[in-house]
């Protein structure tokens, strides 16, 4: 049975319902850790869900952060050093990712405070997690200010990429579900995928063909 | 056994190759169908897989949209009526959802292209797609150009909600897995999930329990 609402009913719902209900109606996400470090070289690892593909050539990488005064500590350690990683959770990871979300104090590093570990890459300043097996390092480009709600599109370039072999198809393609990279959904839902297809270049004059 | 690949090599790929790579790497995405109508009311449905949640007060949905000269009908209706319908993709419907991204000339209706049904709510000017469980109007607030690669981050604002009763729980939170909606990977790949589980508000003081 369906029901229809319309913005004044969705307007009228609390804060924390609405919240829900809007977070999931946009549909699944790459939700993924960030890891950065401050000035003075300290770790911050959070997780962010909202990461969306820009473009491959260049190729370019975008997520988007809450205002400032929400969630301040990955937005200011990209800005103040450029580099940042982006890892990929897998189930046995999902308790210490979402506990990234809670809120440590400036200095304290959600690596120490999850259990999540520090991996280092020669040349890289900033630090991936260990237990990732699907990584990358994005070079800040540009922060774009949402003025409807004063949330950011922060959009880096790819300088690098981890990524197990066995999962590589041979036209590029990553079969991420084979490396256990899960989606989020809403605020706080994972989930496992399994794949439906993929599917040919789509063509006005012929049908679609399973790759 | 993990490859790590530095930005030369990746720039050194092939356009299709770099493609699928890129736009696998950052993980599962949103894959929805935008409902529009031309100035003239003739329909169109193009299939997005790149929308991210931006808030929920005001209630805010973003999706990107290729340069103008890949992907031109979709933005000119939107900013043509202001109006537009973002509607999930079921695993039944996954064949004709990948077909609208054929370039049909303007004026095709990508409805009647593929076999998906137009679905008219009283009041509303833009089609939904009738097979979908799970569908939302949006009205435009704003086109964000992107500098680095001329594509557009569209904002629009929730309208009206339409999702089966039985997946919304108590708090808000919609099980879209029990509505069918899928997620997609890359350009062409299309997956099912399934739950792992919803945790609680993180706190840096006590232990995540399960919701």
């Amino acid at each position: 049975m369906r029901k229809t609402f319309f913005d004044e009913e969705i307007k009228s719902w609390s804060r924390f319902y609405r919240g829900n209900f809007v977070n999931s109606l946009s549909g699944f996400k790459s939700v993924s850790l960030i890891g950065t470090v401050d000035s003075d070289r300290r770790s911050n690892l959070a997780v962010f869900s909202n990461l969306v593909h820009l473009g491959a050539d260049p190729a370019l990488i975008g997520f988007i952060n809450r205002p400032r005064e929400a969630a301040p500590h990955t937005l200011a350690n990209i800005e103040a050093t450029s580099l940042y990683t982006i890892n990929h959770i897998t189930d046995s990871m999902v308790v210490q990712a979402h506990q990234t979300s809670a809120k440590y104090e400036e200095g304290v590093s959600e690596f120490n405070a999850t259990g999540l570990n520090e991996e280092w890459i020669e040349g890289v300043p900033v630090p991936f997690v260990k237990e990732s097996h699907v990584k990358y390092l994005l070079q800040l480009e540009d922060v774009v200010p949402i003025k409807q709600n004063g949330t950011f599109l922060v959009i880096g370039s790819l300088r690098l990429a981890v990524v197990p072999h066995e999962i590589i198809s041979g036209d590029g393609f990553l079969h991420l579900e084979q490396a256990g990279s899960i989606t989020s959904l809403g605020i706080d839902g994972y989930y496992n995928t399994s794949a439906l297809g993929r599917f040919s270049y789509a063509k006005t004059d012929r049908p679609l063909t399973r790759l």
